[in-house]
């Protein structure tokens, strides 16, 4: 079972609390979180997860934009299905510091295998925060010093390394899954610059399965994405540092079968990724839009996102405001086939729209809740996607109208 | 010469006092407006201007979006090169209302033509303001017969008009050219769900030119409209309902050179798109981006239009944020050639990025004035073009999680 419950998205929010979360609930991984210094706010800011073996299989997601940091270069360069740590630092993005960067990202790599034993291109490097500003790497590389003294197998200890990845996030974001013997467990963060195109964010997701190859990690990572952090579209906007990395211990001797690991993979792969939609910047509202007789289901996604990316309906969602009418005029935009006169809306199983025309009662739909479910009919086939997205509030502007001065 | 000053947009909010602007600038036109009691708030909201001749030439270009207006689906059909009436009214769409919407369009045309004696199908039929409410016909058809008896080719009558189709929009815009002996009016309005895909919002102009056949009105207005209306995108939202109406009476007697004419009608229809941006809703900066170092103009055009449509890099705008990574970020997913690592980013002729990692100062840019103009250069090519579009305010949100409730 997974840690929030998918019909009631506030439970997503409880877990700092619990202690059977996170990355070091599988055998085989200990983690660490220090203040390097990184951050003005003083909180912690430095992350390090050692794959304690005895395997260290690993598969690994990346941002699709052309735009990448350096730390995403340098992983990306090492992805063989290999990896025996991954250090991260959040406030800082080490993204466009040009050749500095990939200096700079390398030179972290180099630090925690030094410290750990291991080659450098068995260590994965994840960054996150403002772009444009080169790292501290004195700091930087006091903070690998500390991290690698203080790596513990302790449930508490992956809790803190949860923490140490935030950045606006209000909450830590963490999820576990328990098999027959074996198990998974992932912490992820993010909060804008949400608009995955293939993996989103920092995720992180270990498990003490014995993969018999790194094939398999990658078939089940590359199998839940698409419908999991694929389908989060926040802003429209995609980050230069997104990374997705699983990484497995075979600690508990047990293989699984590769449908309940993939299966397993994907419940916490959108474990996850509700938690990110309900952390959301500025959110008030968690919209999830459903795309239905569409021609396929790559259309229906392709529909549901540019409504999902409509800031008219954005606001619409944040005023509370059944205005079923700029769904129609967001969708209509969509480059997919769909029936201009034949297109149906509910609101959280409220019919406002059937076959194009507001239907008897639609302008005083409740929509005061928290969760608002949209279902769209283009009425031309069977194709159908689920895009989860957020309303547009006062205080997103006022979070991204301020971030960097 | 235009009204406004495109190096100081400031100007183009102080047409509402000047006596010589508007669609019955040119001979050979007759406007009216009144109030039929669509708006609740009793503002005037229907509009008709009449080509009084001696020719009846007429051009028009449409919404690109799948779902259309019925008064949009009315005029298509009858847009044969002839147009002697165009009546608008404002407060309700006539949108997404099935086959009553239809009916409703061309009730309105038919009680134009009676009162004009004309056919119906020289009638243009224009609506704008809420989806999905249906026209109060009662309303709609005394307004008709109060504006045919109103009809009076002052300039005063235009100005009238002007105010008369605005929904949200804060002032009027109209704009004017003086030809050697024949002259050119336009009337538009359009503040939110902006985001042209070959025509934008409900734009009128009018011409006392002479022209030898629709064709040559036809030719001004697709070659003006690709530069001018289709490059403002104030929020990625295309209208159901947008119209651009070019409709020349011959009353001077004049025919003028075909190239001055498109030159003229561009120079108007980028007038009234720049008044278009100033008043865009809950603007608080006007941002121009100019892509360069494309492939092609096209690939330019794709690359500002993803930036302009970047809720974080607009927010920042907002905050006067010289925070270029966004503007990276936002870039790197145009889908388009580029140099990742060999991007440049200047604000207001400041150079903030180079070859993808920022330049001293970048931080410290001052971007507190009305107007930004950002540019990137994407180091392939020579391809160019320039996007018009808004920051992201708090007003922006209040306008539109308010409007329809």
């Amino acid at each position: 079972m997974t840690s929030a419950d998918k019909n009631n998205p506030d439970t997503s929010t409880a877990q700092n609390s619990s202690a059977d979360l996170g990355v070091t609930v599988p055998k085989g991984f200990s983690a660490a979180a220090v203040t390097a210094g990184i951050k003005p706010s003083g909180k912690s800011d430095m992350a390090l997860i050692r794959n304690d073996g005895p395997d260290a299989i690993a598969a690994a997601m990346f941002t699709r934009n052309q735009v990448t940091a350096a730390p995403v270069r340098y992983t990306q360069a090492h992805n063989d299905g290999t990896f025996r740590a991954v250090v991260v630092n959040s406030g800082n993005a080490n993204a466009c510091n040009g050749a500095q960067g990939d200096k700079d990202a390398k030179a972290t790599a180099e630090r925690v295998a030094e410290a750990l034993g291991c080659q450098p291109g068995d260590v994965a490097v994840c960054s996150t925060g403002l772009i444009g500003d080169v790292l501290p790497m004195d700091k930087v590389l006091a903070g690998v010093d500390e991290l690698a003294g203080n790596l513990d197998q302790s449930i508490a200890a992956g809790n803190a390394a949860a923490r140490a990845i935030m950045t606006t996030d209000l909450v830590s974001k963490e999820a576990v899954y328990h098999g027959d013997g074996w198990s998974i467990g992932a912490m992820g963060k993010g909060v804008g610059m949400m608009a995955p195109s293939l993996a989103t964010m920092l995720v992180f997701i270990t498990t003490d399965a014995h993969l018999p190859s790194s094939a398999m990690a990658h078939q089940a990572l590359a199998s839940a994405t698409p419908t999991t952090f694929d389908c989060i579209d926040i802003d429209g906007a995609t980050s230069t540092n997104d990374t997705v990395l699983l990484m497995a211990s075979g600690a508990s001797g047990v293989t699984p079968d590769a449908e309940e690991f993939n299966a397993a993979i994907h419940q916490v792969c959108l474990d996850i990724g509700m938690q990110l939609q309900a952390d959301a910047e500025g959110v008030t509202k968690r919209v999830s839009i459903t795309v239905g007789g569409a021609e396929t289901d790559e259309a229906a996604q392709t529909a549901a996102r540019v409504i999902g990316r409509d800031n008219l309906f954005k606001c619409a969602m944040f005023g509370s405001d059944p205005n079923w009418g700029r769904v129609l005029a967001a969708v209509g935009m969509a480059p997919v086939k769909m029936n201009p006169a034949g297109i149906s809306v509910s609101f959280n199983g409220h019919p406002v729209c059937i076959n194009s025309t507001g239907a008897p009662g639609a302008r005083t739909v409740d929509l005061s809740g928290a969760d608002i479910a949209v279902e769209v009919d283009l009425g031309v086939g069977e194709g159908r996607a689920t895009v989860w997205t957020t309303d547009l509030s006062y205080s997103y502007v006022e979070i991204n109208s301020e971030y960097s001065t």
